[in-house]
């Protein structure tokens, strides 16, 4: 079987990227990040979304938080009912500097040693596009650097950086998911939770994931406060 | 004065960057990695200059030892006594896999966030070509792709990365750093040190550096064993 290093977050997006991964035949290098988020939840989520996918799975540690900047590592509260309008307005304030660019980094070190010579990340351009590194011009130019500049790339055997949820709603995401056995109890979205698994249901994760299940017309398997 | 942010390692290359930029009137912030080296003395190194240039100083501390595959994170021997030509021709062992992505991705994030715009790092394409990561067609893709991923790239003002020294042999590092006030018996290069800052004088980045100083008809201020 052909490795694949996927980024999992312990979010449904990650989550569902995971188990199309292993649905297309790859053996799964899960790898998740501890960047001074406020809470370890998604950290625990992720792993055990590892086990039930046959995934290994490895935390890197780093603290972003140094940097500041960001309502998920620094002290900026969390915006909360805003319409689905005013969040596709802006980037919004959770918005860290540079993550998918850090992540994605990781993920080609980490697959130039154990020979992996794919990298899957559920970034999604449709539902939420203020985030500029969720867009495809923004993958295409990293793959090409990350041809450029590694010793597996520049010889020849090509890394390739797979976005399979990019074109899709969340309504599809949470669908394919469904379909692919992933169990959305398991996944934390919110960027609020309290106490311990209870998300808040209104941050603009929150309120994007209710949105999705309602369409697709299911319950969402969350615990709400 | 504009802010620019320079990866510093603690060696030459990176303390003659620092000068360079310091130079060309950059209020300086210098970025290190702990990064599970086999020994601190260079995060002292890098300290030190940025006192001595007046740059604020930052170190992230990152594990890539779980990612395995390089001689200066793991328990791979360095190679001691090679020619010149057996170093210019393959990657070396010493290579960090994506090292540079990594770094410079850092770079990026805390660049966004202070809103410096400039990026500084020390890579050398003439004299050691062995490092996928340190050639012009590279850093020109990493540079697109920060424009593309980060909000204030997408949003105009462009990040430039800037490589002062990818054209110059060591002769001429060395050259510009004493020209620029570079002390450097304050830097660090030698892959294997010990014990405590003495040079090995026999590892490549010792054997290249050696070569330099006495090229240039100047004693390296380094204490070699």
């Amino acid at each position: 079987m052909p490795k694949a290093v996927v980024l999992l977050s312990g979010g449904m997006d990650s989550a569902t990227t995971l188990a199309i991964a292993r649905s297309e035949g790859f053996e799964c290098l899960a790898l998740s990040f501890a960047y001074g988020q406020r809470h370890a939840l998604e950290l625990e989520a992720a792993r055990a979304l590892a086990r039930r996918f046959g995934a290994r799975q490895e935390t890197v540690t780093i603290d972003l938080r140094a940097m500041g900047g960001s309502a998920l590592t620094a002290d900026i509260a969390v915006p909360k009912d805003r319409s689905l309008q005013d969040m596709g307005k802006d980037v919004p304030v959770t918005y860290v500097p540079a993550r998918n660019t850090i992540f994605l980094s990781f993920a080609l070190g980490w697959a130039e040693v154990t020979g992996a010579r794919d990298i899957f990340l559920g970034v999604n351009a449709l539902d939420y596009s203020g985030y500029p590194d969720c867009r495809p011009e923004y993958i295409a130019a990293f793959q090409r650097m990350a041809n450029l500049g590694t010793r597996a790339g520049a010889g020849g055997q090509g890394f390739t950086v797979h976005t399979p949820l990019i074109a899709l709603t969340k309504k599809e995401i949470i669908a394919r998911g469904l379909e692919l056995g992933v169990d959305f109890g398991m996944t934390v979205s919110c960027y609020d939770p309290a106490p311990g698994p209870v998300a808040c249901g209104h941050c603009d994760a929150c309120l994007l994931r209710l949105k999705a299940f309602a369409e697709v017309g299911t319950k969402d398997p969350a615990t709400y406060r």
